[in-house]
């Protein structure tokens, strides 16, 4: 039986893959989160919803998966950055989007943010796939600062360097009427996050 | 005519307005932003469309001004701070709310954040409200703390309080699956807000 899904498994294509994970953006953006149904999904790309359910499991994964699919979803994460500098890692982590994903993407989270509220699941789906891989990375970057004697091994705002990145991009459009753009997140990067962490 | 509307308008007692805001708040945290109705407001609290609409010209300023009314909305703002010190000021306007209303309005304000998006009129009440408050508080504050030389005038910081504030107000439940208390907020102050101010 386990064989049996794998090989089902396997027949989707990357191609296919990613046109789903598109109609599934695409559908996020028209109707948001609660009013999405894998009814829609299966109508809008030609599949079925039993083979939506095994692949995906549910609709938070789905949901979560064609986000994860995007690059640069918080402005952070997806494969590693070195460059030999915290501030040369942080401003690269930021220049992985262009100001249009990062618009797009923060119109997307915040319909996903609030959704996560009355949605525990997809609460879950989001962390696991998507704050936790971020977090890692940004430990990751934090520790080869702290081993190049950048910043202190007991500096407590490294456990909020996420916070902080989460407050410039999603304030951004709230108090200064702007979009977050790559300009403004490398500056608050400069103003903010590496004086906090005595960078 | 504007005697008589003035007229009309005193009419309202602190009491009736206190009891309405309550009823508006109740129906957003049933209904949400885009569900509620100023048909709904005027029934549940047996009030005139006309005199609502009279009184505060639309829906998204009647929520604001209900959000408002509400002490320690985005756990700032409401009355003026001066302890002395920065760090006193700072941990002063976070333990103007307790957790119970830290929490309640985290709720509230990651479902209005979410209808801002579609709503320009809620955004922009929203602003002229809570946040340009806020901001001049949280001017006054540091202006202060220049005046006693504890912050450089010239510290880039100075401009991104309230989105580092927003950042760890909004990302706590998300991050670290806790809701954002006093506890958390003050040591969020004390890692992270003041290092960057260089205080």
């Amino acid at each position: 039986m386990a064989e049996v899904a794998t090989a089902r498994r396997s027949r989707i294509t990357p191609e296919r893959e990613a046109e789903l994970y598109a109609a599934v953006l695409e559908l996020l953006r028209e109707v948001g989160y609660d009013a999405l149904t894998m009814d829609a999904v299966a109508a809008r790309t030609k599949s079925s919803k039993a083979t939506l359910y095994r692949q995906w499991g549910g609709k938070a994964e789905l949901v979560v998966k064609a986000l994860k699919s995007q690059k640069h979803v918080v402005s952070l994460s997806d494969g590693d950055v070195d460059t030999g500098s915290l501030r040369g890692d942080f401003h690269a982590i930021v220049r992985r989007g262009d100001d249009c994903d990062l618009e797009q993407n923060s119109a997307l989270m915040r319909g996903l943010a609030m959704a996560m509220h009355g949605n525990p699941d997809l609460l879950r789906a989001f962390r696991e796939m998507i704050i936790e891989p971020e977090l890692q990375e940004m430990r990751l970057v934090l520790r080869r600062a702290v081993d190049r004697g950048e910043i202190r091994p007991d500096n407590p705002a490294m456990d909020y360097v996420l916070h902080m990145m989460i407050g410039g991009f999603a304030a951004r459009t709230m108090i200064d009427e702007q979009p977050p753009t790559q300009a403004f997140l490398t500056s608050y990067i400069d103003a903010v996050i590496l004086p906090a962490l005595g960078a």
